[in-house]
């Protein structure tokens, strides 16, 4: 069986040092936050992943969910009495609102027990998810009647919630949907088309499902300016099955412990959730907490990987250290003296420090920009948040995928057993980068849109912020091994950035050709950045000298020191490619490929 | 179901214009290999391919193998019948020695009708793939009298063969293998022990399966030097079974259709191949058969991925075009107008159009070592051939799941699903970059064999071929374009063997810490390269304006320069990892991970 154990020491180390938890005591929620608390709600949190989540991870990857001929779904063995544990510790609320019965804590320390949640079990952690997801659309957007009448079961974990967004015909285009949605005369609709892809979708974990569902008000305009989003719960108030049902399970590649659902609505009962022909905009407050959740389940991955890599180099022995035999006592040394093996570890470990870096810094703002009553600084962490999310969500994957993949790479042979439980890793990964917006589409998100957010005001703060973390470290002789490293990443940003305000109004398909490797080559200045500063933070706290921890802070500076070595200069070829321009891609028609 | 057809256009425009197929019609072997015969047997073969194993591959996937309880095993349905097809066709024999049964025409073309098989079954390919790597050993050292016994049922197809390296503990470190042989009487040995991991180990095609298994005389001395290569038929001359069966069928990632078997041999009876003790080597002749076969998986994957990438992105509809509506009659545009979706179809193409040249380029090279009379010129292609070998496996393979993933990325929600097929070539494709000795061995192979092979001189003669290739066409403007590019990565490749040169003997973590990135620069050049060579031919034919295929001539341009400006680009990154050294990889104790 694969191991687990969650990483507190190390998400303690950011909340700290990145986040500042302390800084933040007199905002609404962080008041309870205390350290101390916070430590005992990670400690318990990571238990909880560690001994409930974790052993139904192969299992259920191997079980998978199935459905009975009436459409009812049943998840894989263990899921159900784990789920009423998950309930009854109250996890699903950690951060929801205290009207409706959630904890009200701040949303950084969810997402931080999201990521052990979905390293221990990742097609487990989307019910509650996606429920989270629901919950976020309906209090931004439900009337207190709607909030009232949901919101308490869903934060409860009594019930779940989905999202009904994709169609066999339809999934980025969300223009060309056709499920209908015909006005009733109580005030509700009647909802009839067919959903795909529909993660969570039916399932024996909760007395009711909550589906959101976009559809299209007879009569509306065409495209996205006419779509709507309903409510549709799977059991009306009265207790009768509303016209929902699941029609079939897909058979995927991965995250098997999960029901990705076919939904057939006929007729189902639906109510407006927000405005008429305005569901786009409601959808995507719920889209960009999934996003951010999405972007968590690629550190959560790659940690749980780097994890058992890491165990499985120590223990192998299969050659020598080029370096002389470094266990002479042994048949043959443990892999893990070997460069190449490390380069592997390295750059697992420097992306899922750097990534749980941005993570919480980047919750942290979600939890100003969402209760500040500075409305400067809720609008400055709201940018922060719009510009980052994509990159959080599009490179999080990415890397979280490599991770994996390098992570089977180092158990040889054995990793492409299952029963080592690597290739689940890869497999479950995978779905990352596709669904909730695949990462062409986040990357062209951040260029098309983001970038231009109020004037490009996001991104010049960006860089703003990073410019002067150098300026200000870069005299320290501790610190300019780290400070230039990153000062040359964010250099080739800025030139791409150039580059793209230059060439991108004349011809928006040099924007489209530059996309991905500028969400990327962003992703490693905000992942460097994030770097350098747990380097200094780790500088700081050695040279006070009273420091319990220095072999762990020793190994900040170590990782960051790979990052710039290894990983920043990556940054050079993607402003390469990106200046290339769009021309060496579109020169082929599109029947001469 | 996915599509296939047989790139034969591309395969032949490689043997005219980079293989130069008509200048060695002189050769053994090859006087049969007309321009026109070619055509003929790769137009069959495509038809083969295309039509017998292709039809099995997703079936295959589903339904795997089975082992019944007396430890026979049954391939998927069809299986049989297809194998009893291929070997009739003669297709096993294509390049065997005619001596023995086979039609004794050029590797290379075996080499392109192993590409076309591996992409339409990658694990249907396997069963005659470990069969040509068995006869490839037996033909290079075994006595008269084993090559007669051998080799004509196996280039018949009627009995097929494996290689048993692997055991429980040791995979890349060979020193360590416990299997025992005890010699008998009669000349031959009792072979005991187990093998793991072990490809078409058992299976129900053939009526015979010839293991060769590496195992260590009683006596002999410790480690690699002390392994010897053994002939272990599954049945004896008199139709007795031998002590050897199958125990257990390993669940795996993908291969499904290939059955990787637990092999025990207990007192099984075998005959030494090659001499005592020097086992290695004679295996060695094997493997470095394997590792271009594998080499070729990746290349065959990465093309079905294409061509399944591209049919979907020009019927799927979905956003607009950034210039513009594309086809304003339909409700969408197809994908492919979008440059991101361009970008990865270009990747995969640059790659394998390249990646098909590198590997006949170099097959052609293994038929000039083999057979040629001139002994510096046979010395010259063996060392093109053995500095090579590690790069064809190791980067095409890579490339080859890269190109993969990004297929299924093209089809998005629909990659994920089972059905689509998508999936299984990401699941397929990932075994080529681990087995025949995992990528990172290859690197090592390259950087601390390859590279120091009589004194430098491989790669100085590479340098030296690449180099006047850029003096000679910088000048023609036409030419220009792909030169400069190419010539980037030649200088980068050269400064960076320079750094391994001044700082690998000193320290030869230095080398292990630049293998991987050191074999992915040397495989852009060597790729950039053929891409250069082949926009060159296009030109010429182009020129002399008679080209009825001006269409695939100005593919070749367009695909070179995306090559340039999209790929080679990493060339810098990877010096610039190289150049950082063993330090920040070293620097944490195995026990601080």
């Amino acid at each position: 069986m694969t191991l687990y154990k969650a990483p507190i020491a190390d998400t303690m180390f950011v909340l700290r040092e990145i986040v500042g938890l302390d800084a933040h005591n007199n905002r609404p929620g962080f008041e309870d936050a205390t350290p101390d608390t916070v430590a005992a709600i990670l400690d318990e949190a990571g238990r909880f992943a560690e001994e409930v989540f974790h052993p139904l991870n192969q299992s259920g990857d191997r079980q998978g969910c199935t459905r009975a001929a009436d459409g009812s779904v049943t998840t894989p063995s263990g899921f159900r009495e784990a789920y009423r544990q998950f309930r009854e510790a109250g996890w699903g609320g950690l951060s929801a609102d205290a009207a409706y019965g959630g904890q009200g804590l701040p949303h950084v320390l969810a997402a931080a027990v999201n990521e052990y949640l979905s390293s221990a079990n990742m097609a487990f952690a989307m019910y509650p998810g996606l429920t989270r997801g629901a919950i976020a659309a309906i209090e931004a957007h439900g009337t207190p009647e709607q909030k009232a009448a949901y919101l308490p079961d869903m934060i409860d974990g009594r019930w779940t919630g989905t999202m009904n967004l994709t169609e066999p015909h339809c999934g980025t285009d969300l223009g060309l949907l056709r499920t209908r949605a015909i006005p009733r005369d109580d005030g509700s609709f009647a909802i009839t088309g067919q959903k795909i892809f529909i993660s969570a979708g039916e399932h024996d974990l909760s007395d009711n499902i909550i589906h959101l569902v976009l559809a299209r008000i007879d009569g509306a305009p065409e495209g996205v300016k006419g779509i709507s989003l309903f409510i549709v719960p799977k059991v009306l108030d009265d207790g009768t099955r509303n016209g929902v049902s699941c029609g079939a399970i897909e058979e995927k590649m991965g995250i098997h412990g999960n029901a990705t659902c076919v939904m057939n609505y006929d007729d189902a009962k639906g109510w407006l959730l927000g405005e008429a022909h305005k569901g786009l905009r409601a959808m995507f407050t719920m889209m960009n907490e999934a996003r951010l959740g999405v972007g968590v389940q690629g550190l959560a991955i790659g940690e749980i990987a780097y994890q058992n890599a890491v165990d499985y180099a120590r223990q192998r022995l299969q050659g020598r250290s080029l370096a002389g035999k470094a266990e002479p006592g042994k048949p043959a040394d443990p892999i893990i003296v070997h460069p190449d093996i490390r380069r592997m570890l390295m750059t697992m470990r420097a992306i899922n420090e750097a990534g749980r870096a941005l993570v919480l810094h980047s919750a942290l703002k979600g939890d100003i920009a969402h209760s500040s009553t500075d409305v400067a600084e809720a609008a400055e962490a709201d940018e922060w948040l719009s510009l980052v999310t994509p990159v959080i969500k599009g490179v999080l994957t990415d890397k979280g995928f490599e991770s994996a993949v390098m992570a089977q790479q180092v158990f040889g042979g054995h990793g492409y057993i299952a029963e080592w439980g690597m290739e689940q890793f890869v497999r479950d990964a995978r779905i990352a980068q596709i669904y909730e917006g695949a990462n062409g589409i986040q990357a062209l998100d951040l260029v098309g849109r983001k970038l231009a957010l109020n004037g490009g005001k996001a991104i010049m703060s960006f860089f703003g912020e990073v410019g002067r973390f150098c300026e200000e470290n870069r005299a320290d002789p501790a610190m300019a091994r780290y400070t230039k490293g990153l000062k040359k990443g964010l250099n080739d940003l800025q030139q791409a950035t150039g580059w793209l305000m230059q060439n991108g109004p004349a011809r928006p398909d040099n924007g489209g050709a530059a996309a991905t490797d500028y969400m990327h080559l962003f992703g490693l200045v905000a992942l460097g950045y994030m770097s350098a500063r747990m380097a200094l933070a780790a500088h700081r706290r050695l040279a006070a000298q009273d420091a319990e921890d220095a072999a762990f802070l020793k190994g900040k500076l170590a990782t960051a020191a790979f990052f710039m070595d290894r990983l920043m200069p990556e940054t050079a070829a993607h402003l390469a490619r990106i200046a290339s321009g769009a021309d060496s891609l579109m020169a082929l028609g599109a029947d001469e490929f």
